[in-house]
This record gives C-alpha cells, sequence and structure tokens, in this order.
C-alpha cells in the first residue's frame, strides 16, 4: 500500500466513527427514549475518543510528515495531506489531560446552564462560566496568536479568522446597518397576523417537503423529521438528514426552518463522494456552511420569486387561513422587521445585531475586560443600546443560547459571515447566470444549484472561506453587496427612500 | 486503576462499539434512505472491526490471564473474567486473514442469496453456498471439535450444544409431536377467516402498544417502530428496541411479532445496569433469549386467561370485523394448527419439523454427506416427508430464510430450544406463583415478569442455559414439558381424546 493510500485509509476510518457518532447523535435528538440518555454519553465519548486518538497518533503525524515530502503526489492528494497537517498540528498542541479537562467542564457547564434557564436565573450559571472561560483562555494560550486571545479561539471555526477582521465587518454592521433599521422603525409596523392563525402540523410538513424537493434535496439520501431543535447532520454525502420544528399558531416556524436546514443539507449532499472523509470531502467552514443555509432561507426563501411560484399552491393548501391573503400581504409579513430578545427568532436585519453583541462580549471575556459575573447586565445594557429592547428577564437574555455552556467562544461571528457570503454568491450566481430569476419564479431551481455544487460544493475544503469568496466572486468578502441588498428589499417592502 | 478495572474499562469500551453498530443497523432497518447504504456498510464494517481488534488484542489476553490467577477478585468478577477468557481463547483460534476470507464470502454469498431469490433459481445461489460450506468447515476445523464439526458451529450459537444433544430432542419432536399434529390433521380444519379482514395499520399498531405496557415494557427505556423483518436490538438495557410488521388484510402478523419482539425485549430490559457491556450484562443465550420471545408469544399471547381479558378490548377496537366473532372462535383461530411451507409463518407445532429440516441439512451438509448442488430436491423432499407439503418454487422453499446467506450455521436449533425452555420456564413459574394465571386474566403480568427477572433476566451470561434451566426449574431441558403443555392445549381446541 502505498503511504498516500495508508494516509486515506486512516483518514476514512476515523470519519467513520465521527459519522458513527453523528449517527448516535441525530437518533439522540429524534427518536431516542427518555432513558437512553444513560449510556449514550459514554457510547458517544468513545467514538469521539477513538477518532481523535487516531488523528492525533504520532504514526499519523509521521505519515503526514512523509507525504509533505514526497514528490509523487497529484494536486488533490497534496491539498488533502496539507489541510490534514494544518489540523494535526493544531490538535497536538492541547495536551490529552487538558481535552478531558475541558470535557469535564463541559457536562458542569452545561448542567448549570440547564438548571439557571430553568430557575430563570443566571447567577447559577455565573461561577461555571468563569471556570470555562478561564479554560479557553488557557487553550487559546495553548495554540498560540498574534493579538488577541480570542483570534485563536476563532480560528476553531473559521480557520484564519481574526479580531482585527472581523471588527471591521461588525463597524459596517453598527455604523451602515442601523440607519437602515432606523428608517425601518419610523414605518407602520407591518401587520403579520396571517401568520398567527391555525396551521395542520402536518400539511405545514408536507409542504416542506415539496418545497425541498423543489430546491433539489435528494430525499433518496436524506430525510426531514421533527426536533426540539432544527439541524442537519451528514453521515456521508448520500445520508444527509435535516430536521424542522412545528408550531401549529405560527407559520414562520416550521418552513423557514426546513429550507434553512435544506440549504446546509444541500451543501452535505454536494460534497464529492469519492472523497469520503478527507478534507476536500468535508466542509469549508461553519460560514460557508452558513452561507448555504442563508442563501436559501433568506435570499431564496423570502423573495418575491419564489413565492410567485409557490403562493398559490400554499393558499390551496390552507384556504381558511389565506384566501383572503394577498401575495403582497405575505410577502411582507415574513419580512416584517422588528428589534426582538431572541436570536433565533430574529429577522434577517437586526439579526446581525444578536451577533454583534455576542461577539463583543467574547472578546472582553477572553481578554479579561469583562468577568462571567457582570454578564447579565452588561448584555441588557448592549440590548438596550443596540436593539431598544431590555429582556425582561435573564431566559430571554443572556441564557438563551447554549453556546457558551458547551465551550463554543467563537461560533457566533460565522452567522453573520455566513450571511453576507450568502448575499455576495446569490449575487454572482444572478449576475452570471441571469435566468436563474425567471427560472425561481418557476419553482425551478436547478440552474442555481448547479452553480452552487461547482463553485462551491464541489471544492470540499479546498479553499478557506476569504479565497473560496474571492475565487467565486471575483473580490473579498464585502459587506456592501448584503448592505446593498437588504437596502433595495427593504426599500420596496417599507417605501423608503433609497 | 486495578486490574479488574482496567478490564471493565476495556470490556465496556469494546460494548460501546458493539452498541454505536447497532444503533447503526436499527437505523438501516428503520429509518436510513436508501443511498444511506453506500456508505453505512463501511461504518458498520469499522465499527465491528475494532470491538473485535480490541477483545482478541494480545494486551487483553494477559490482562484476563492474570486475572484468572489472580486471588482477590469477588464471585461475580470471577465470573465475568471466566466468561471473556472462554470467549477470547475461542475467538483468537480464527486467523485475522480467515476472518476477512469470511466477510468477503458473506457478502458474495448474501448478494447471490438476493438474485436468487429475485429471480426465484436456487442453482445461481449454489456454487457460492458451496464455497461458504467449505468456509464453514474450515471453521469447525480451527475451532476444534471431538465427535462432529457441526458441534463447533453450533458452540457459536449455543455454548456446549452438540449433535449428540440435539440428536435426542429431534427425535422427540419426530416420534411424539407427529402424532398430535396428525391427529390433529384428523380433524376439521378451523375456520380462521375473522384474521383475514380489513384491520387499520394504525389501530393494529395501538392496540400493541396497550399490550407490550401490560406486559411491562417500559417505553421510557425503548420503542416500537415498523420495519421489513421484525426483531430487537438493544444499545444498553435502558434503550431496547423491537420492529413490528402490518399486514391490513391480516390480523396474524403485527400483534404477535409485537409480542414475540416485546419478549426479547424484557429480557434485554431486565438485563442489570450496572454489568453494562460484561458477560453478567449479557443475554444468557440464544435459546434462553428466545424462551423469553416463545413464552409471551405462545405461552401468554396465545392463551384464552390472556384474551378473556384483551379480547372485549379488540372488539371495541375493531366493531365491524370482530363484533359476531365469538372469544372462542377467535382463540381457535389464532391456534390453528396446519402444516405449510414458510417457517415463520408456521404455528407452534409444526413450526419444529421446519426447525428440524434445516437442522438436518446443516447436519449433512457440515459432515460432506450432502452437497450444496443438491439441496433444493433433497429440501423438498424433507418438506413432503415431515410437513407433507412439497415448495412449489425455491422461493417458497430452500431459498426462504437469510441465515445460511450469512454462513448461520447453527443458529436454527436454537429457535425450538427456545420454545421448548419457555415451556418449562413457564411451567414452572405457575407451580410457584398459581396466582399468575389469575392474574393474566386481569391483564395484569407483573407477578411473571418479576418472576423472570428474578430467575433468568438478572443472572446475565452467569449461567450456560443447560445450568440455568436446571437451577430454575429444577432439572434438564426436558421436551416433555412442552409436549404435556401442546397436548393438553390443543386437544381442548381440537377435541382430541387425551
Amino acid at each position: 500500500m502505498t503511504q498516500y493510500n495508508q494516509y486515506i485509509e486512516l483518514t476514512q476510518k476515523a470519519a467513520d466513527f465521527n459519522n458513527a457518532a453523528a449517527v448516535l447523535g441525530w437518533d439522540q435528538e429524534v427518536y431516542m427514549p427518555p432513558k437512553g440518555f444513560a449510556f449514550r454519553g459514554r457510547q458517544l465519548a468513545t467514538l469521539s475518543a477513538q477518532a481523535h486518538e487516531m488523528m492525533t497518533s504520532e504514526a499519523y503525524g509521521a505519515l503526514l510528515k512523509a507525504l509533505l515530502e514526497s514528490s509523487s503526489l497529484k494536486e488533490e492528494a497534496i491539498r488533502n495531506v496539507q489541510i490534514s497537517w494544518e489540523d494535526y498540528e493544531k490538535n497536538k498542541r492541547i495536551p490529552v489531560s487538558f481535552v478531558s479537562q475541558l470535557t469535564t467542564q463541559t457536562t458542569q457547564c452545561f448542567g448549570a446552564w440547564m438548571e439557571a434557564r430553568q430557575k430563570n436565573d443566571y447567577s447559577l450559571f455565573a461561577p461555571q462560566l468563569d471556570k470555562m472561560i478561564a479554560l479557553k483562555r488557557q487553550q487559546a494560550d495553548y495554540y498560540g496568536y498574534q493579538d488577541h486571545p480570542y483570534d485563536a479561539l476563532l480560528d476553531d471555526y473559521e480557520k484564519g479568522a481574526t479580531v482585527s477582521q472581523l471588527d471591521v465587518v461588525f463597524q459596517q454592521v453598527q455604523k451602515q446597518l442601523s440607519p437602515l433599521v432606523a428608517s425601518i422603525a419610523a414605518k407602520p409596523i407591518i401587520d403579520d397576523h396571517c401568520f398567527h392563525q391555525h396551521y395542520d402540523r402536518q400539511k405545514q410538513f408536507d409542504f416542506s417537503m415539496q418545497v425541498l424537493r423543489r430546491m433539489g434535496y435528494d430525499f433518496d439520501a436524506g430525510r426531514q423529521d421533527f426536533s426540539e431543535h432544527p439541524f442537519t447532520t451528514s453521515f456521508s454525502p448520500q445520508d444527509v438528514r435535516i430536521t424542522t420544528r412545528v408550531d401549529e399558531n405560527d407559520f414562520s416556524s416550521l418552513l423557514w426552518s426546513s429550507i434553512h436546514e435544506g440549504g446546509h443539507a444541500l451543501y452535505e449532499q454536494g460534497l464529492p463522494t469519492e472523497q469520503y472523509g478527507l478534507p476536500l470531502g468535508m466542509p469549508a467552514s461553519l460560514s460557508i456552511h452558513e452561507s448555504q443555509s442563508r442563501l436559501w432561507e433568506n435570499g431564496i426563501g423570502r423573495s418575491m420569486d419564489f413565492w410567485s411560484y409557490f403562493y398559490p399552491q400554499l393558499q390551496a393548501l390552507f384556504p381558511d387561513s389565506l384566501q383572503e391573503v394577498s401575495l403582497e400581504q405575505f410577502y411582507n409579513s415574513m419580512n416584517r422587521v422588528s428589534p426582538s430578545l431572541i436570536r433565533t427568532e430574529a429577522d434577517e436585519l437586526t439579526y446581525h445585531f444578536h451577533v454583534m453583541i455576542r461577539y463583543e462580549i467574547e472578546k472582553a471575556l477572553l481578554s479579561n475586560e469583562l468577568q462571567a459575573k457582570d454578564l447579565s447586565e452588561v448584555w441588557n445594557a448592549y440590548y438596550q443600546r443596540y436593539l431598544g429592547v431590555t429582556p425582561t428577564d435573564d431566559k430571554s437574555g443572556v441564557l438563551q443560547d447554549v453556546h457558551w455552556s458547551h465551550g463554543s467562544f467563537g461560533y457566533f461571528p460565522t452567522y453573520s459571515l455566513g450571511s453576507f457570503y450568502a448575499a455576495q454568491f446569490l449575487a454572482t450566481a444572478k449576475e452570471t447566470i441571469p435566468t436563474i430569476t425567471t427560472d425561481m419564479a418557476k419553482g425551478d431551481f436547478t440552474q442555481l444549484l448547479n452553480w452552487l455544487r461547482m463553485n462551491i460544493h464541489q471544492h470540499g475544503r479546498r479553499y478557506r472561506s476569504e479565497a473560496l469568496c474571492q475565487k467565486v466572486t471575483g473580490k473579498p468578502l464585502d459587506f456592501n453587496v448584503f448592505l446593498n441588498y437588504a437596502q433595495e428589499k427593504y426599500a420596496a417592502i417599507y417605501g423608503l427612500k433609497q
């Protein structure tokens, strides 16, 4: 066996363990009976530890090193090995004892978060969060960084991202998005009562299945189920599953969750099967992943083109609720902008203030400028300042997201980056193939999906986010593309002067 | 860490891999989209190989040997180590290269069986089966045996079972069960048309859920789904799942599948959680497992006591089909005895002739007295001789079971042994606690389940089948207990002289 084939065998075997863990994770959220938790935790831990052990073994490192020095590899092989080496080299900086410390603290911290949420009392979470932050600072030290400890952690979620880059992005959000939101706030609020009627659970689900099929989701290589929090998971490009949630008295819940997760799933289904488990068979980054979900959810799923095709079908499905509601009313309702307390329920504009607040807080926590004990107050002050609303309690404030209890510091920014990449990708696709828009109004997304497959999906991790953006759109990430899209769309909806 | 704790850690870790594989297996049968097969196969192989590697490593063997020589272990620990050593020592006799040869041939052989079944042509299967049998003979040689090569394979499914023991059992089946079946055949056939009406799928399922709950199946530690072939699978005693199948035009399909699998599941849920993954936390044997499913399916689920409680409920659920059908008619229909071609659809008496035929054939194949190419003819001759029916084609004959294509030679006899153990256990339980019978007629199975938990479930693999039977019933396996049960029951149903 050649060394490269040895590399493939080991890497794909580790992927098997990770994918098996993903199946167990899916089952846990979707079908596992409650007592199943007792042993599921250790089964998941065993699988993850096995994959981690393989990917950080001395033998694997030696193999990668030998391959890096080899001159006989083809371009794709070289790229796989380079990325695997980067991962290896980064993982090796964390001592094994620290990994288990972090795992233990995550369990503690998540437990405290659950209890604090239940009792609606942030002070029960603060001491555990404090310990978690200390560990994350330690982790940043192990990784090493040039300017800011947060840089080291950001890199875990978005390779190469730094505070100095993100500061620029979020300054644009603050300076340029605020005036747009302010001008919308000055207009009469959109009446979205049409969403708050009774919508049968099964009919909503069936409609979402139709939409997903139209989008190009291959249900022979996937499925949709219900879970408490919608998510996408992949066991291979041939088995990519999504979940959604339902509220029979709020139409805004199920469908856009399905479209969002469907966007993620189309990306995973579009990864090259022959690169199974290897870097070129994996998604590029969290922000690029999020760009795919946001592109479909907002760029397509909240567009007039999309609904000019689907709305008559929806009306036929829910005649009692919708026969008196015009397409325009329905379209305006789904695009209502209104500052609110909960990130996951925010509209596509104010959403980025939610992310910005978390970004500022994570930065300050990591650099020791902010202490965990003061977080609830700081959180509320930020919400007042940027969104003009103040949480009435911790549950609708600082305790709303699970991320920090899991030790995920640096994850949030990828949500905004994803949206901005999405706008830029979609603008480029429409420029390149103008008929995409007219096709959409016929419920035909084939050309768009092909464009995404060719330009984004098929590359796997070959390019980092920034490089991919440059390659696909001809320029680096440009917030103004998102801003222009938003200004144009919302000017029409709210009758704003442009 | 003590050596015993090291042993626990390694053994439970291997169990984690096996249990993860079981989750992937469950998913594959129940919810996996069709294209998922592409990578699921390799993921399952990776998990099983990992567990196998751990359990056959030199290090594990050395640890077991050291523990066997240690004098500080308690009784339970000694038993665990002894059984693990037996397993280890047996597994080590098979060279690694042979394991992969067998895996490859299983894939080939299963593929050939599928094709042969589809084309209804045994000759397409024969050459691959021939190769499989050669490998199984080889495997028997690796294991070693005293009298008959089949003994070595039987031991894989039923520790300690031998041809000389089983010959006695099946001679009893032939000599003593045949006259009973013959005297039934001389009576008018039972009219079971009440089963062949329309029974709504969901209502059938819901009714089976009620029955399972009454039996004591803990749905917080399990669930029931649909699959093509009903099965039970366990990921820990806290997560034990069953599947069933439905035929809307045949009531005999769903419910007794559910009860049968429910019996298996109650056993798995009753294994001691503190022995997770260790021999004392595993089922005793296949025959004891089958004794639990058969006890519930036939001993309980086809008894008058059971139905005197449940039948009014069933009538209320299906008034159109059942209001004119008396309890006696319904009871007789579910106990109709009639020789037929398909093992899995056979009644509880003629079933054992199906098993006996397979037993005789396996024995002859292993000892080279019979060749794969002649199997179809021999099969049909056996069916004519023992059941008085002749398969009209291979699909309803020699191609009906999947077992041989998987290389499972020695599995079938455990089905009959299970039934005979079941009769003996139930007789003992009723003798010990006479109120079990009156409780049943009230839909209360608590005492019976407690008796099974105390006498069988809690022991795990502590005792081999024969020893367990001796301990629980005071005597070795005795076919006459089953025969007496059958004679009494069917004399009443068919009006036979006893």
